[in-house]
């Protein structure tokens, strides 16, 4: 007998008065209990708040995407122990990649997204600099800042592994600290994944709590700053959203009752025919059917009804159920013996819609353990039926339906009222176009998966840690990962208006506009360290002739008209007459700023925002204002260094803008 | 007496059973009647949702924005009928300024980001493209659709123009109708807005509904593709939030104790110091103190206590309280009797902890209308007090407290447990990134004012059209405005998987690894309108000499050592030896491609993205592939083409990429 605790204020804390069973979801024997009513939840809140909180904002997005790293690498190393505490669950081995290595897979992207998308500092910028007046003194700049509270996360039973690490990722990287509530039926998977992370050693002191069992009274102690993250049922995503000041951000993941639509275009003996079936059966038996994006209805042209149920048939038909320890089983049970009672309740209420066109058989299983046998539907009038779309069987159970033609398909998909995901197989961009134009606004995510993309195809159920996963209406109207996205759900968006210098001082990023230095060294021979936003280089003029231009035009071979041609020229609405090449321009700039000698600078790699703002005639000069915009470190030898440059006319006025990206020595 | 009508379902509806009055704020009298029991918004909702909604969605974002635009112009030309009617709602002829010309104003910057930030398309493309397999054949695309649904405002009386005007902006720009509720008190000038507005014959059928008076039980009948924007008190917001379905989109902006902040570094005599000054007297008075945005609580070094209380009274003390209409008045009343009362009990709420340390007097206007006198309090003990970080008195009131250094002034200011704004006045870039840092979490805008940036500022309290508008907590935890930030609150953003070619179908514009088409004609000979996305050309090939090196050197002065030294540039950890300038490869790139006649393509206008991918040495030889990736159209005679270039060399492999805009005839 297991005694899961929690981790509570930096001490482990075992389960006592009020713990509840946890069982095997094969035996239904209980194996583990977990829960204590004496647990502080308030105290916790605290501890995260004053403890966690300021650990974590005293890091820069780097750092803690570096930890992230380190958790993950460590995970991965030590995941054995994960693969066979989760067997008790119903997890088959092929389960545990989605649970485990899924979860571990986001930690490692979210390492790397942190490294990629965020800066290295304390402050997100978020798009664009607003110029608010005529002349620049004054514009804005939306930033993100972390919240001062705490994240607080809800997880369903069915993912103690991923629902966990998907949710402090992206939490941990915005410098907000994190307490997890796994659901108890499972929660001596997560109790386990947490002592390894603790294991690890990177995190600070407070990011990281566990509430195993119940959560007393740790709504109450919620406010403005804290955020609660939600998976599992419409009814307790109720409960908890009634329990929260409102000003709490919470958002949920619930309830879905997910589609898959087959293309018009895919018959019989086509890719997408087979993509599909093999989809639906996958879903269908995956983690028996637990995933808040399993397939639960498929759409399919009504020709295609028959051959659809045939197809999907035959491979469940092939589908072993049994002990999930047992390498020759394709499907566990479901994770408990109330859990089997609800899928089974359930699925009645959709049989009373629609007739059984496949169910397997369990024999002597159906005696013992939390086995459920695959079905699947077939519902003959879906614009009559009410259940086939409301009611979420959390099994092995699907329904087939027939569309007449695409806006059917979707008005179908839509009766869903809001899901995760919706799929679509289809080899037709036109179809694919119509479709996410018409089922959108309904569906958190759109798959579509043809024979182009099949090799490398994620899967309809498959959250990406890239990509947003949530969906509206009866899905829960939450949106959890996509990157960035999920890190700015635990920071606070602020305008911030101001002077350029203010501005830069705020963000750490020079802009245009804001106070430069000048220094007695050219900025090419600074290392990387000692480049300092802000830092220019004023070049000297240089004057442009025609000879210029037509040695350019013959040298690159680059002979366009506006160059060439004074009458062709004059005729374009942008031009003077005969003007210099955009590319003379830069390359003449680069003359005017680079220093030769070997030195820091490592390498010109790229080039962002171009504008050519004023054609340079013959005879016009030019001269170069190149001004230090920020840095990102890259590795031990050298980091990436944006610099902007203006180059400007002899009467001062703006010729082209540029940032320009550069490798510098460290 | 004036008969406010509600305009529903296409048709006026004028006030009738259950109708409130509407008096003058001056005098006090009754001057209109609006509401009628009888009014269906269920009917009224559903008519939005089945004319309104196709209808808008059938324009593209361009169109839409041009609708704005056509709506401003019109606004603008007949906004004296709205002033006209303004007075009677106590707002002077400065006040005009915020509500109208202030509402036209954001009508014309959304017409005009309309077709600067978004996509002459329906789906609006969110973030990058994201690769989700080793080989690209599968990725990932964040996309908005509008949602189906309507938009219900819910409006404050302080702005009955701007009020509505800045929340149906972004709705229409994104597809979506709108059904206004302006509050009662001033509803007759929404009306007339209203009318002007559909009198300029712009607007579908269905897009724009107006109730006044009560809403009856129009939140019933909203649901998930629905989104309620709502500005008022807390109370109010607590209601309309508990009446609607938890699916429905729901934004408040409410209560908000609006702190200012002088620096340490702003002391007597320094501009920061006087623009301080000027702003708390300007907040306290314009609208007479009704801005939810307004400055409450002024936070000043404690040294500099008395000056500002002295400076601040001295600029009070000039404020002339009188009729609005009368030009010589520079503070009109409250809105009625009953928000005078309201003021007052406020007041009196915060004056039992502090002291008053100026009152205004109003002689025989005390008597007649709804005037009441500004009022600046001292609170000597800012950390014991509750009330004035709490309490809004939305009138002419502030209050005035010391602070001990800047980690105090911060605390204090979040002691409002929220706001939709604070200022600072500061010349100190250190100053100003310490309170961002220590507030950003619980103010939804910072406002930073100092002598170079006084010439252009916005204000404290003005809300602009491109900046957020909106705080955490207490201010409701809502955002409008923002730009394209507001139009996505009324869309949907979904994640869409795919191949790149049915990514591009989807998005409309052509994303590298999807299908290409290459034509017979050289893509530069074609129009505008002949531009497809995928429109494909693939160069000859170019071999790069050490002589075209050499030459480019002493030809651009570009003599980087990384082209010059070969030694040099082994010991470089990007090169393998001398390699080729990128602006040469940049440069001969556009020899290959450009076709030189005269002919649709005017101008190569910018470059965006640019990443040298891999270095090409003497001997290489270089080639492109040149692709339509989407187009924009700018006025009846041109439109920005976005070409992707593609340059690799004789093996095939990647050395450069980047997007190219040019400017191409109709």
């Amino acid at each position: 007998m297991q005694h899961v605790e929690s981790f509570a204020k930096g001490v482990w804390v075992p389960s006592g008065a009020g713990a509840r069973e946890i069982c095997d979801a094969a035996t239904g024997q209980v194996i583990a209990l977990a829960g204590n009513d004496n647990l502080d939840p308030g105290g916790m809140i605290g501890y995260a708040r004053e403890v966690g909180g300021p650990a974590l904002r005293a890091l820069d997005f780097h750092d803690r995407a570096r930890m992230l790293k380190a958790l993950a690498v460590h995970l991965n190393a030590t995941k054995q122990a994960l693969y066979d505490l989760s067997f008790s669950t119903g997890a088959t081995q092929a389960d545990h990649g989605f649970d485990v290595d899924g979860g571990i897979g986001t930690l490692f992207v979210y390492a790397s997204k942190g490294r990629r998308d965020l800066p290295e500092g304390h402050v997100l910028v978020d798009g664009g600099f607003e110029a608010l007046g005529r002349t620049g003194a004054f514009a804005g700049q939306h930033v993100y800042t972390p919240r001062l509270g705490v994240a607080f996360h809800v997880n369903a039973f069915n993912f103690p592994v991923w629902g966990m690490l998907e949710k402090i990722a992206p939490a941990l990287l915005a410098g907000v600290p994190s307490i997890v509530k796994p659901a108890t039926a499972t929660a001596h998977v997560t109790e386990l994944c947490v002592r390894l992370i603790l294991e690890a050693g990177v995190l600070p002191e407070g990011a990281l709590q566990l509430v195993a069992g119940g959560v007393g009274d740790a709504f109450a102690h919620l406010g403005a700053q804290d955020a609660v993250t939600f998976t599992g049922s419409a009814a307790t995503a109720a409960v908890v959203r009634g329990a929260l000041d409102g000003a709490v951000r919470f958002t949920a993941e619930q309830d879905s009752l997910n589609a898959t639509i087959l293309g018009p275009d895919a018959g019989v003996g086509s890719p997408e025919f087979d993509l599909l079936v093999k989809e639906v059966a996958r879903e269908m038996t995956v983690k028996a059917g637990q995933k808040c994006t399993a397939i639960r209805r498929v759409l399919v042209p009504q020709p295609l009804l028959q051959p659809v149920i045939e197809a999907v048939s035959a491979r469940l038909s092939r589908v072993v159920v049994g002990d999930p320890r047992d390498a020759a089983v394709t499907m566990g049970p479901v994770v408990s013996l109330a859990q089997r009672r609800d899928v089974l309740d359930q699925a009645e209420r959709i049989g009373a819609e629609a007739e059984i066109a496949f169910r397997g058989t369990l024999g002597a299983l159906a005696e013992r353990g939390a086995f459920v046998a695959p079905t699947l539907f077939h519902c003959a009038d879906p614009d009559g039926a009410e259940a086939v779309h409301a009611v979420e069987a959390f099994g092995p159970v699907a329904t087939v339906m027939g569309y007449r033609d695409l806006p059917h398909a979707c008005a179908l998909a839509n009766r869903g009222q809001g899901s995760l995901v919706a799929s679509l197989f289809t080899h037709d961009g036109a179809v694919a176009r119509e479709v996410v134009a018409g089922i959108g606004a309904w569906h958190g995510r759109v798959y579509i998966n043809d024979r182009d993309a099949a090799s490398e195809a994620t899967g309809h159920g498959a959250p990406m840690p890239h990509l947003t996963h949530g969906g509206p209406g009866r899905a829960g109207g939450g949106e959890e990962l996509g990157g960035v996205r999920a890190v700015q759900h635990y920071m606070q968006r602020v305008a911030v208006q101001g002077s350029p210098s203010m501005l830069g001082a705020v963000t750490g990023r020079w802009v245009p506009g804001a106070d430069r230095t000048a220094g007695a060294t050219h900025p090419f021979r600074l290392r990387f360290a000692d480049l300092v936003p802000g830092m220019s280089l004023r070049t000297a003029e240089r004057v442009i002739s025609v000879e210029d231009i037509e040695h350019f035009a013959a040298f690159t071979g680059d002979t366009f008209y506006a160059h060439m041609d004074a009458d062709a020229a004059r005729r374009n609405p942008f031009f003077p007459g005969r003007v210099a090449h955009g590319y003379l321009i830069l390359s003449f700039a680069a003359g005017l700023f680079v220093e030769p000698a070997e030195g820091p600078v490592l390498a010109n790699t790229g080039l962002d925002n171009l504008r050519f703002l004023k054609p340079v005639s013959p005879g016009d000069s030019i001269a170069v204002d190149l001004t230090v915009m920020d840095r990102t470190s890259r590795n031990a030898e050298y980091g990436e260094v944006r610099w902007h440059a203006a180059v400007s006319n002899q009467d001062g006025a703006a010729v082209a803008e540029y940032e320009l990206l550069t490798m510098v020595a460290k």
